[in-house]
């Protein structure tokens, strides 16, 4: 015997068993699962005919903001990270290197820092996988300094090359205060791990890494240009195709909403201040008069647009995100 | 008999054939093509438990500056471009639907233009795809407001409905307004269109779609906020979980570098312009003062962050992007 159920559920509910609302049941959908997958961190545009790939290795947490800039009190830090919305528990610092497709050349600027790098970093490669650029094609890596988040990725903790058929190019500047053994002797407590870190990644590649001077074409249609201070030999990079134009800028400034808004802010780890500062103001000044897209290793991601100058510092505005290139 | 290449090449060389260079062939490798694939535009987000995507629908360029916005002078409007770094050639209108897993709803903030819009539009569902979330699970679609951006994705051109298990919920006054003959027939040309679309789109659903009141809670943890102006019946949405909250802003300004940097700047489609305004000041001065994070329909894409207020407008301070959720 068949039982109909719309008369069985009309039975049950005139008996007072289940109230009227459950006379008319509705499909049990369940709720989607969230997804808990974050998007790909690579964002891609066109320099002229040249193919820029901006790629996310990760972030950190800023320990504190009090020691992060050095020649401020922590109330005027406290008025700079309230205009820029950033909480002082939580001050996000990113790392951004940047591939360019030349059309001749696949290269690297910056490597983030591999698998030698703190938790919520490394993320490069699979980013790099995600926007279909092949580590192995990559036949430049250009470096604009030695700090560890730029330079760890050139070579696996296990010591395998990461950009097995590049070569890798970089100021001579920087390169000799770096390997050279007084300068690691002298140095402060701070920077000791910096040292040794060049001395790993350099050491076994020391007689193929090629040194370059500023001004010097690196690669057709990237010139290295001079920005020293934060580093002794930081370079930074212009990118030229056609009437197109990109700087690739390193740490001229860190969070341009602090830095560059706040140009004479001191990061930690400006190690020659004033040349900091200096250089700083000459490359905004350069990237807001003539308007030149600019990337920046430590912009929240995509990590390009325009500079503007406004009062004494620079104000930073993000380029339009295209869906397409 | 073998040929020694060394001995020919050095050979070679020797008796002026080639030059030296050339003695030392590298291996050739061709370059990497570019890749031509943008990253697909969404972006993922905690609020408490709620996990929020921002989505890319596309953009358009502005036509003409000096007529998006229509209550300023063409230096007037100049001098706000050039702090934005907006070229006045290329200003971009980019548009930005939002998905809420509440973990018991799915649902939609705005539906971008399916596929009724215009070139470079359209790109919702594919970055939905691509984001993890089936149009099929969408169990709610919230509407800010009227205006063709919004509403034209909820069917597509042929009349399916792109989200076919959703309930769509609007605001009263605003279905109201829209569906009133005597406002079609008084409407301004540039508006009969808007009425037209609104006819296409909500016609064959009418009966199904829910009317909320300013202030209800239209799906458990999303309450709908009065923010009348843009539209007549424009709405907002506050997202709660936890101590979490998302203010999904819709049209309450467009391009916050423009629009809420100076507030008083008219936009073409700000339908009752004094109220707009009333309504802008009222919710930048909630989210910045709460330092709430926001959503804004037409802000640069991941389009998500903090507003800051200063001087008579407010600065929207982008937030960082996360590799992880």
């Amino acid at each position: 015997m068949q039982i109909d159920r719309r008369k069985f559920m009309a039975g049950v509910v005139a008996t007072g068993v289940l109230p009227a609302a459950a006379t008319i049941p509705v499909p049990a959908r369940a709720a989607a699962p969230p997804v808990g997958k974050q998007a790909p961190g690579f964002y891609r545009f066109k320099v002229g005919d040249f193919e820029v790939t901006t790629l996310f290795d990760g972030n950190v947490k800023v320990a504190d903001p009090n020691k992060f800039i050095v020649n401020k009190t922590p109330e005027e830090i406290s008025v700079a990270l309230d205009a820029a919305a950033i909480p002082r528990d939580n001050m996000r610092n990113p790392f951004v290197p940047v591939v360019v497709n030349t059309g001749k050349n696949l290269v690297l600027i910056d490597t983030g820092f591999g698998d030698n790098g703190p938790p919520g970093v490394g993320g490069l490669m699979g980013n790099m996988a995600a926007a279909g650029i092949d580590p192995k094609n990559i036949d430049t890596v250009l470096i604009t300094h030695f700090h560890g988040d730029h330079i760890s990725g050139i070579r696996a903790k296990a010591g395998t090359a990461n950009y097995p058929n590049a070569e890798v190019i970089v100021a001579t500047s920087e390169y000799k205060f770096w390997t050279d053994e007084g300068e690691a002797s002298r140095a402060a407590q701070v920077w000791k791990g910096g040292f040794a870190g060049v001395k790993r990644v350099f050491d076994p590649i020391a007689k193929d890494v090629k040194r370059a001077e500023y001004g010097n074409e690196v690669v057709p249609g990237i010139t290295m240009i001079d920005s020293r201070g934060h580093s002794p030999g930081h370079a930074s990079y212009l990118v030229t195709s056609g009437t197109g134009k990109l700087m690739v800028l390193g740490d001229v400034t860190n969070n341009p909403a602090i830095f560059a808004r706040n140009p004479e802010f001191q990061l930690w780890a400006d190690m020659i201040p004033d040349l900091a500062l200096t250089n700083r103001r000459k490359l905004l000044d350069m990237a807001s008069a003539d308007k030149i897209r600019v990337v920046g290793y430590h912009y929240v991601f995509p990590s390009t647009g325009y500079f503007v100058k406004q009062g004494k510092g620079y104000e930073f505005a993000p380029a339009a995100w295209e869906g397409t290139l």
